[in-house]
């Protein structure tokens, strides 16, 4: 694996452009998570709108920069509205990033997952590695929705799940971001590695929903491949310094989280510079 | 302007009332910020009830000293919740707080507030100036849920902001709280500037929600204009305190959130008085 | 009373059976606290899931380990789903909690909460003292769903509370764990006195529901009685360390609910030979 410093650069300015406009992203995600989704679009320099009812979808898309879809609750109203709001989305030319929030866990999730995608065409789909696994067929084990040892990159299996990613992409039309140790992000033609982040962003509930957030941020300021990557490199770094100052104080998960979003709240150029892992 | 050291009198006399009684508030309040609004309470000194059920609204007014209404959430069902839940209020002679979350965001919001603000004649009503426009008519220009630079008051438009306030206040019945850089306070006769907090305030999502959970908690223990300027000064005051920890101590947002309920949890008379930046 | 070393260390045993377990925990709980509650299960060294679609609950037990019913939000939809969920898991041979959240607030919890008790037979039931007093038909006076002084136990009353709650896990054939200053579990037979805990703990919402939680994860390790007693001692002596960090470093009920999370995640067998307070 090579760096490739190109995206990282591609990567900071559209942070920066992110910053410069601060985009009104509208989330429909699940009740779990929705508060720290809200508090983590703030912390990287956007704005949150978590709307829900279908008639106001197309004035609330209208005044967005960008929407992103969490399946993490699937009750009929609340899918409906997503509808009609990824409708909108497209129709204003609005990015929007599908989270396939447990997929693998059961039937109902990977057939509503595999038809919102289809339906709304998102130009990203970020989740798990084994949520990613479970939409393409693979095998997988699903210890429900939070990151887990199943969802390891190693240097063994990394081309292979690289080529996995690459031809869902392929086959979905979207960037396609499977995270886990290694992230894997393609557009169906490049796959890029990233390499950043820490295990204790597992035993946070949601970071994972807090990235698809922050995905839909960054892309209201670029293109999908880089606004994919951008949002996985924050939430990494973030991650690293978030459990480098826990280690040093001595203390748990509870101030990691906090220290994740105090951290997300001051990346600045020089932290991408010196931490950003992205190779292909 | 001039310090009003009456007022503050009466706000830090109305404190303690409130921490000396610990008021039950019901809330029904959006998702979003739900947990955040309990906490608050909890921290504040009074205890939160989040009941939604409409068919026990009738016995849980019953044993509340106060009800929240937050319109963050729209929904049919919880919408028919709120009304059987003031109705009751009304009746029982508990003080109702509304806070017109997004107003200026989506036609079906501005409808809904005008609606249910006719309908629960709120003892207070407490929005984001760009939402207490938008109710009066005004031009606005919505960024979401949150705070913006669309609120800001200066000198220049304070005493026209100050007369809109008072003005919506004059044909509601209600006392009106529009906050902001300066926030804004008026019984319809009297108008109050408030000018404690700190812009970090805005960097967290739902500190208006908060503000009006508190706000419920202090009319429950005064009179709905002192009620109202209770809450504003103390989220202030804390805001204040919380920005100088997270700059001492280097830190950022999420920190800042966590010192935020510290400081509600901990202020005192002297606080309110060393602090305390009430104008009229 | 005497201290009852032999239950400590099978409680010590059990919690160390759960982490190198890692279950995966069902939660159908209340939105105040639903993220609490998962990053609860996740700091303790359990997995948690939220789903609550009645149509993958069949699936969802299939792959968990246990079932946690908090009747915190009592929609219809949501009550069908726990109704599913509960029959499922008995056919499965999973553990059930079931938190009566407000039994004494009203009607409609108090009826909910007897009849959803009756139809899924709990493995466990834990609630404040004042909610388990309304379910046995005993005088209350609830302030809300948090934890009150209502609650108190002490030595005039411990024996006579200590039989209330014997007899009604009896009568249930659940074992019934009713938290407040001194917390009382039995299974019907035996009663245990747990004398761990923090005041502070009751000035932060959702401890109970995350106390119930915990409660299935420790369940899905071990027999109902050692998991009710493991749950809650591991809250307990969290509460006492983070009641300690705070007034030493002189901070908060911010402060003290983050590192109520740290100190849940690095307990250790010595934390819980030297504090523990386990007696009958």
């Amino acid at each position: 694996m090579n760096k490739n410093d190109k995206m990282l650069k591609e990567v900071i300015d559209l942070i920066n452009r992110m910053k410069s406009t601060r985009p009104l992203v509208e989330c429909l995600t699940n009740r779990v998570t929705i508060n720290d989704c809200a508090n983590m679009l703030l912390a990287m320099g956007a704005s949150p709108i978590m709307a829900e009812i279908e008639c106001e979808m197309e004035e609330i898309m209208n005044i967005s920069s960008a929407l992103v879809i969490n399946l993490g609750l699937l009750d009929g109203t609340y899918l409906s509205a997503m509808k009609t709001a990824a409708e909108a989305a497209k129709r204003l030319g609005k990015p929007i990033v599908l989270d396939p929030v447990g997929a693998g866990a059961s039937k109902l999730r990977d057939e509503t997952c595999r038809e919102m995608i289809e339906l709304t065409k998102p130009d990203i789909i970020r989740g798990n590695m084994s949520e990613i696994r479970a939409l393409t067929g693979g095998n997988i084990s699903s210890k429900g929705v939070d990151a887990s040892d199943d969802d390891a990159v190693n240097e063994t299996n990394r081309l292979e799940l690289g080529e996995l990613v690459r031809e869902y992409a392929e086959k979905t039309g979207s960037v396609v971001c499977a995270t886990g140790a290694v992230d894997i992000v393609s557009d169906g033609v490049q796959v890029f590695y990233l390499k950043n982040g820490h295990e204790m962003l597992c035993d946070v509930t949601g970071t994972g929903c807090m990235c698809s957030a922050m995905t839909g941020a960054a892309a209201a300021a670029g293109e999908p491949l880089a606004a994919a990557i951008a949002a996985v490199v924050m939430m990494g770094i973030a991650g690293e310094y978030a459990y480098e100052y826990v280690k040093e104080t001595e203390q748990g998960i509870g101030t990691f989280r906090v220290k994740l979003f105090d951290y997300i709240y001051s990346l600045s150029d020089e932290d991408y510079i010196k931490r950003g892992e992205i190779y292909n």
